[in-house]
């Protein structure tokens, strides 16, 4: 069986680093943003805009407003639909290749069949905007409050992706098998632990 | 700083045979019962009655009720208040003798100015049930509906003391570091990961 690990988190828990790091101590690939560009050169469009239809815009996916925003959106709404299929097939056949880790897009309930190693990553506001500020770029200088909204959204279509496609709720612990609070602790700190958490639950 | 882990479980999750292993594996005491006898000793009452009274009776402490039973039950009242005082002194008094596991008791409340180590040990219904069965004593032969209603029961209660004394709930990830989910797990398989995490835990 292979070990397939999924990694879902809160936006500034630090779980992209967290997954990054797992993968590298355990000597396997850490599949995250390579699935935009497999989606985007696939389907030969930018990959930010992939990006953004895939998973931030998928309230367009909802049945409910499909009415409103129907006269307007009808492609964009169908083009989402579609960048979702093709990446759902991106995953599945990553996770068909041997043991990886997968961070976000839901690959938790995607690859369920395969039995994956689900993790939760979270951490408590202060320490996911301190986290946020230490990583922004040069040109992005956003206020606390500003952090705060762009986490609240960002965890919000997590959330509402994951309410699509599971009965379980985004970040409730009954759909995870190890949740991992962050607060305070660096992420690299944390990791040689997990590794050897992960390397036990596979070889049971 | 000495290794404090507190273990907070629901009912049938496995978390106290999960307590005893790990601190068996990292070479440190585990105190769960033997918090209830040193207060039973010191307080020269019945080892049972002292732990009814002082967890699974703690709806006595709410003022809203002691109205409805103050005629009854201010006795009763009383000393519940009494034991939990004297409970909360002894856990105080093992975490400052050195490093240990601490089975339920809000010690990871009560213990919060040592920084513990909380870790909340869950799992699916099903699997509570056929550990709850697996355990039974030759005896006690419970259905699968009495089992349920003692889970609830249980778990309600401990829901209750933590209300009393945090502002997170009791189960809810907030409150914990780490949340192992012991579905369809045997707990000696996850306890040699779950070791290592911990000691790279407080190395950092």
């Amino acid at each position: 069986m292979s070990k397939i690990i999924t990694i879902s988190r809160e936006f500034g828990s630090g779980g992209r680093e967290l997954g990054k790091r797992l993968a590298e101590a355990l000597n396997i690939p850490c599949y995250d943003y390579q699935i935009i560009e497999m989606v985007a050169e696939k389907q030969g469009l930018d990959k930010d805009y992939v990006e953004n239809a895939s998973e931030r815009d998928i309230r367009a996916f909802y049945p409910t407003t499909i009415g409103v925003r129907f006269s307007a959106s009808t492609y964009f709404i169908n083009q989402s639909v579609e960048l979702f299929t093709e990446q759902t097939k991106v995953i599945r056949e990553l996770a068909e290749k041997g043991d990886c880790i997968i961070v976000g897009r839901c690959a938790d309930v995607l690859l369920s069949g395969k039995n994956p190693l689900n993790i939760f990553v979270y951490a408590d506001k202060a320490s996911k905007i301190k986290r946020c500020q230490a990583r922004a770029k040069g040109d992005e200088n956003l206020s606390e409050k500003e952090i705060e909204k762009k986490m609240k959204e960002i965890d919000k279509s997590r959330a509402d992706l994951r309410k699509m496609l599971s009965d379980t709720k985004w970040g409730d612990k009954e759909g995870y098998h190890l949740l991992v609070n962050t607060s305070g602790k660096e992420i690299k700190s944390i990791v040689p632990g997990l590794a050897a958490y992960v390397n036990a639950y596979f070889n049971e």
